[in-house]
């Protein structure tokens, strides 16, 4: 098959001057006057104007019949035009091939509230160019998360979204038929990166979607989400975790800056700053006292923080600092996973946790337990069952190794990097107690 | 806080030599005789011998306690020794930590069949060299898969697994309990990446898990795979696919040669070759005719190819072009999805592709209809309801541009790649009808 046209990108218009081009995208807007018909053509690189002098020709028919976010291929040639403001040039079509009629009106206009953009999510991310930026930049993101973790001996897996047992608690986990019993949707890769620890994958890298059945309505709460998932075998103590996620952040965050910096700033009126590792630590103990000395949880009753304790520290330790990120450690086992490791010293601790960017939680981590016993006991104490969990309890019987690792959203390191109001922004189509369309 | 001991990998201890080391892993295997103990170390990299004179000391109890697959750390001097086979060295212990004793006996051990192997995967893996090679291939087959992608102008999507309607087909979708109505899992990304085209994401890429609640036996099904899928925006037909599927392909399958294709060649006894762009083209046409001449489907009756119809085509044209990969060309419309586009003078056909190596399916391929009434009439042709998947029809009324794509199986490519006899050594963690556990 020969191909006699090849697509030339708004952006590379210039250098085919004088040249007759086919370049294809969508009508950004029409301005058809008594002798002139303007079209301004939109790709995803960027925009030209096509402009086109009545002549009574077929031509002039089929520019007369277009529709604003009609699908067009136009054949013309580039000319060097001053006076326009795209480029200084213009494309004098030869001919216009409309290859999909968009219906007139549009159902979504710059109006239109946001719980409505989210039923036409595909004409809202196609004309704004904030949305585009999101998927460019979460590209970048992952890329540079990945080439981190490559470089430093991680190796991708895979993990089942199916499980055949709720996994970390039986409330939040989405339940399905599975033939002629049930299944369960894995809330994080938790059980299976910990079972490829034990399976002699020496460090793990994982990219997918987790589930939660969490009735949650927040700006920051998805019932299904990217999630960034890490866990690293025969670590010394989570110190290590911590240092691997700090570099891995500062590595990625870089390349976002190198290649979007500019664009970011531009569009979202917002800086990103790369990171130096290492980031601020804080115990839980340290972080409540700071805040309770500011009027923070008067009653003295919260074990955790809350988003706004989170945002407090935060800021606190911005000031104190000059750094964005803030890992809080050490929190009370009573909040945490049985499976969170605790000081040899202090059961009551878990060496565990949070990682806060401009006062958002980004990422849990830990040092896991991997000692049969001493698991069994805490899941005990947490007044577990452990039976239905008993190929997950196998893994510690037959040589696990220390090990540990993290948990990050996609989407939330996204709305922290982009200023984003909402996770709904962060995602291509937002999953919600109340959204699963389109 | 201050790390004393740094861990040394058994693969690098030669470096080490006359130096006292930590190293971490396994007890691969014991020898405790009268007078010495040996114990075999293993860690992702290789093993090394640990050799003990008796001594009454307590190192001498702590070695005697040790069992097979047991984690340990052990700190000693790396000693030059011609004698032994591991390298020509040995470590000479001064202290062994045991960090998790295995218990006796292992649950597996060489004589397992594969079902119980299964049931206890993560000491499989572990115990497998070729196991752990998998996923290595794995990471770097995904690492050429992205690179080509991203050099070419993908943007890495993950589209939601959480649907509203059942998709392409009521059947073999699995359905959930979501909040107070049902969802549906995903059984492509399908939809989402037309959606996201229509976004004006100009080529999008996505690796992710697909369900499929198909009650499949074979070694080639699963019920959860992880699929490679690519969706291109603006093609002029589906040979823009084709090209862009053969080359992203041959640009990984190098990676992997590069990287692996010694140890692949050892360990599996298969040798990876790069392919050649273009691959061979046949349509099913051509090719039912050729199979039929030889003797396959003597009724006449089938419209598709079995997998028997399937390996012989490509043995045949590898015989002829001596590639190991072949496009199938031209579906019936009849056994295609109502979206495949269909050439303009032949509506009992297609405009789709399946790729098979080495005579297996791994992708399925198509130019999607973007025009909204043809996509209507070819759903109605097919007796399909298109008023649950209003969202997707959505998507071709407001200038979808023409467009096309693939979605292959991760599992699959490393099965033909590594030459794996079954799917189940392809994944992680396998799910089928009666495998939803570790």
């Amino acid at each position: 098959m020969i191909h006699t046209t090849s697509r030339v990108l708004a952006s590379d218009l210039r250098a085919h001057l004088d040249q007759t081009v086919t370049v294809s995208g969508w009508v950004n807007a029409l301005r058809l006057q008594r002798k002139m018909q303007f079209v301004i053509l939109r790709d995803h690189s960027g925009m030209v104007q096509v402009t086109h002098k009545r002549d009574g020709s077929p031509l002039e028919a089929v520019l007369e019949s277009l529709t604003p976010e009609s699908a067009v291929r136009i054949t013309g040639r580039v000319v060097d035009a001053a006076q326009v403001k795209l480029g200084g040039l213009e494309l004098v079509p030869e001919s216009v091939e409309v290859l999909n009629r968009a219906e007139t009106p549009l159902p979504i206009d710059e109006n239109t509230g946001p719980e409505h953009r989210l039923d036409w999510r595909f004409l809202d991310v196609r004309k704004r160019s904030t949305a585009q930026m999101v998927f460019a930049a979460q590209t970048t993101l992952e890329q540079g998360l990945r080439e981190y973790a490559m470089q430093n001996g991680c190796t991708e897996m895979h993990t089942p979204k199916l499980m055949g047992t709720a996994s970390e608690s039986g409330a939040e986990v989405f339940k399905l038929g599975y033939f002629d019993r049930s299944a369960y949707l894995a809330q994080s890769p938790q059980f299976y990166k910990q079972m490829a620890v034990a399976a002699g994958i020496d460090r793990v890298f994982e990219i997918g979607p987790v589930f939660r059945a969490e009735p949650s309505f927040t700006s920051r709460h998805a019932t299904e989400f990217t999630g960034v998932d890490v866990e690293l075998s025969w670590i010394d103590d989570v110190e290590d975790v911590m240092a691997f996620e700090e570099r891995m952040l500062a590595h990625a965050i870089a390349k976002v800056a190198e290649v979007h910096g500019e664009a970011i700033r531009e569009v979202f009126g917002i800086e990103v700053v790369v990171p130096e590792a290492p980031f601020p630590r804080i115990t839980m103990a340290e972080a409540q006292e700071i805040l309770r000395a500011g009027g923070w949880d008067p009653e003295g009753v919260k074990e955790d923080l809350d988003p706004e304790g989170e945002r407090a520290i935060a800021a606190h330790m911005k000031e104190l600092t000059g750094h964005e990120f803030v890992f809080i450690t050490h929190y009370p086992a009573s909040i945490r996973p049985f499976y969170h490791m605790r000081p040899a010293d202090r059961p009551d601790l878990t060496l565990s946790f949070d990682l806060l960017w401009k006062g958002l939680e980004i990422t849990t981590g830990a040092q896991r337990e991997h000692r049969s016993d001493v698991l069994l006991k805490q899941a005990e104490e947490k007044g577990m069952n452990t039976e239905p969990m008993q190929d997950y309890m196998n893994i510690f019987r037959f040589g696990c190794p220390p090990h540990g690792g993290l948990g990050a959203g996609l989407g939330r390191i996204l709305m922290v990097m982009l200023g984003l109001d909402s996770i709904r922004e962060a995602a291509f189509l937002f999953r919600g107690p109340n959204r699963l369309t389109p």
